[in-house]
């Protein structure tokens, strides 16, 4: 494929070379919005969030038995079009939760995760009345109990559950996944005491259980054999306790593209997949199919957005007497974007402002952050008439980009705006120095 | 050394846990500090902070030669306590800079760093008359010459030299480590030509060359190394081109105690071995021996701080059938601290409100989000008597942590205080929702 061309399973749904070399979103130049925010800034393709919660709302039999997760990219905004689209939402900290209830979210469709809810955080889940609580620990069922009962409520909740599969192994038992902080253990039998201390709880309703696999997973596999172990533990529930249980929540992990090698997942197939095999084990296990719920974050959002950046300094470094290495800085970087610091992620990134020419040279992405590990793209191939003032952008930005965003070198986090079919929606304006000092008290004088 | 002591080498000199088992800095008791602020809470000790800025000034002879590095942690305050100590000051952003005019920071000592300065950021450092802009490319030596000229001032400048050493190695021409973004290459020419090019320059007046070798380096060696090769080119400037240059700046890199089993580095006889260094190599190159100045950001703010968080959930997990570990979830993490999830970096942690006892067990401390690699302890042997409502603190957390932290899962920044002679200097306050939807434009009516 060639630099100027965008490889379509990676870049937004509405985004578009046009003959005069600009790249659009949803019919919008890149370059106009530059122009007018900005850069680093972060342009979401509305519609194509919106079209990847309806994919899922589709694959998975219902919108409600899809639940986004906030911490993937979280704005009300954001709630909104989630809400609009009839999804559910997942939160995972007390603040997730108010922003959702800020943005009017409701909060029947709320479902709230954590390792480590305060008793605040409890409370503020029973008040406002939230779907569910994905209950993590044998303290937080107690706790929750209290709360619920000093509120005379009955909190429906789930218990979070190690199935002891990994999902990338495709292997069972797998303890390296069971010595991590979130659930509790099926094979010790700690998930199933918690199971039943729930029943036996005045003021908890056990009305699922849920279970995680892995990030960036691409097949069914790991799902199904998670499911299988899940819903062995729901038959105990059902047989032991006579208690039939509505949801079997099978987290997130939907795997998505971020360079033109990686294939996507097939969201369709890989559901139908996953619900058949859910509905035969549970005959064969005689007992009544729970409805499969999911919470893809970075399938939804990652695809929808794309960071777009200004190439300042153009440098040429010698790796040996005889070849060099291009080094192309941007006015952004690790602030706004750690994942290829914190997990050696790849980003496909390419020119917006015009067709770009010129014999391909070793060439890498960094940001301006005081940082030699302050890398984009680590080892790409670019044309070599790349110039300062050219506009570049990295695609599938939309997940765990902003939300991890800091301020390291008192960078201020960029702009955010959404574009749908020609319009512009202003997100989240660009953070200036006077916000980073605002916090700060008064100083005294000197 | 048991688990209530404190290793008076990681923690900040003014740490002390009295008789009824509570910590203090300055004499203030960390818990009371929690309950005043709240949690997670950054508890800054002035008096370390200054001096470890005493001590550097000191080894260096004189406190303008040691360069504080903003980016370790910068609020108007930090920059007028390193002000008030008479130290110069590293800037590497336009927001830094900033910054430090609204603290009132002297701009003639400031230096500015960067590898992808702005026009405007370059506008900024000449308007506002900063003492050097470290030069670090043939394109920013150009564009700083015009800026400078537009202004009609003459800007003084460091040349960024890659001077081809690994500190961690002691090698010479590590060509990896040449094949990163700072600074120009000593082997190639590039540096040499850059000189030549700013001495040329009608806007520019060459005064020093800087180099880099690395961070948490704890001998002089890589830094005596590093000086002999940028002094092989001070000779060839001074020889070739007649112009004597009147600094010499190693850079940061100080390596500090982060954990109990480390040695910190010993300032004064590093300080004094690398400055005799630098004295012989001169002599015999026949040059005059520039002022050597340092840029320590970690040496100086590192050990000031400490993180208190409150201990939520604890959660025994089995990691075999007779082996558990013990999880201990705090109401902070990678937000606050990035640095164990970026680095794989160790801390010292210990429970601060009293003394705990009991028999040691395996024990991982994590925050609160909602990742698994979320650990800020991987591997502890901790009494097994800590307990929810316990306040757990990390020392060693002033450098790269509130400067890189983010509002991952939507966490407000933690409060940070400061502590000397028993009196409480708020900083900053904590970061609500309210704060992170500021940014946020309106929404259109659904």
């Amino acid at each position: 494929m060639g630099f100027n061309e965008l490889p379509t399973h990676v870049w937004p749904r509405g985004a578009a070379r046009g003959a005069d070399g600009e790249v659009t979103i949803g019919g919008v130049p890149l370059p106009e919005i530059a122009v007018q925010y900005g850069t680093p800034v972060m342009v979401i393709d509305e519609d194509d969030f919106r079209s990847r919660c309806r994919d899922m709302a589709a694959a998975f039999g219902a919108p409600e038995n899809v639940h986004y997760a906030s911490k993937a990219f979280l704005t009300r905004q954001i709630a909104r079009w989630v809400d609009e689209e009839g999804l559910a939402l997942d939160v995972a900290s007390e603040n997730e939760l108010r922003i959702a209830l800020a943005a009017g979210f409701p909060a029947k469709r709320i479902t709230v995760h954590g390792n480590n809810k305060s008793l605040s955080f409890l409370g503020l889940c029973v008040s406002a009345g939230v779907g569910h609580v994905v209950v993590d620990s044998h303290q937080e069922l107690r706790e929750l109990n209290v709360v619920a009962g000093r509120a005379g409520a009955v909190q429906d909740v789930f218990i979070r559950v190690k199935p002891g599969v990994d999902a990338h192994t495709h292997e069972f038992i797998a303890t390296s996944h069971e010595d991590q902080k979130f659930g509790l253990s099926l094979a010790s039998g700690s998930a199933y005491r918690a199971a039943g201390d729930a029943i036996a709880a005045d003021h908890l309703r056990l009305t699922g259980l849920h279970c995680h696999v892995g990030s960036q997973v691409f097949d069914a596999e790991g799902f199904k054999l998670a499911a299988e172990r899940v819903l062995g533990l729901y038959k105990q529930i059902y047989a032991e306790q006579s208690v039939a249980l509505d949801y079997l929540d099978l987290g997130g992990g939907y795997g998505i593209a971020y360079v033109e090698q990686e294939e996507p997942l097939d969201v369709a197939a890989v559901a139908a997949d996953l619900l058949r095999a859910v509905r035969e084990v549970a005959d064969d296990l005689g007992i009544p199919a729970p409805t499969v719920v999911v919470e893809p974050g970075r399938a939804i959002a990652g695809p929808s957005t794309v960071t777009v950046y200004r190439v300042g300094t153009v440098k040429d470094v010698h790796t040996s007497h005889t070849t060099t290495r291009r080094y192309i800085a941007v006015d952004g970087g690790m602030s706004d974007n750690i994942r290829p610091s914190l997990y050696d992620s790849l980003y496909d990134a390419r020119v917006v402002n015009r067709l770009v020419d010129g014999a391909e040279v070793p060439t890498r992405l960094v940001g301006s952050h005081c940082e030699s590990g302050d890398i984009l793209v680590n080892d790409a191939s670019w044309p070599e008439d790349v110039a300062p003032g050219d506009l570049v952008a990295l695609a599938a930005t939309g997940a765990y980009c902003y939300s991890m965003s800091s301020n390291y070198n008192a960078f201020g986090r960029p702009a955010v705006v959404a574009v749908r079919a020609g319009e512009i929606t202003p997100m989240v304006r660009r953070e200036t120095v006077e916000d980073l000092l605002a916090r700060e008290y008064d100083l005294p004088a000197i």
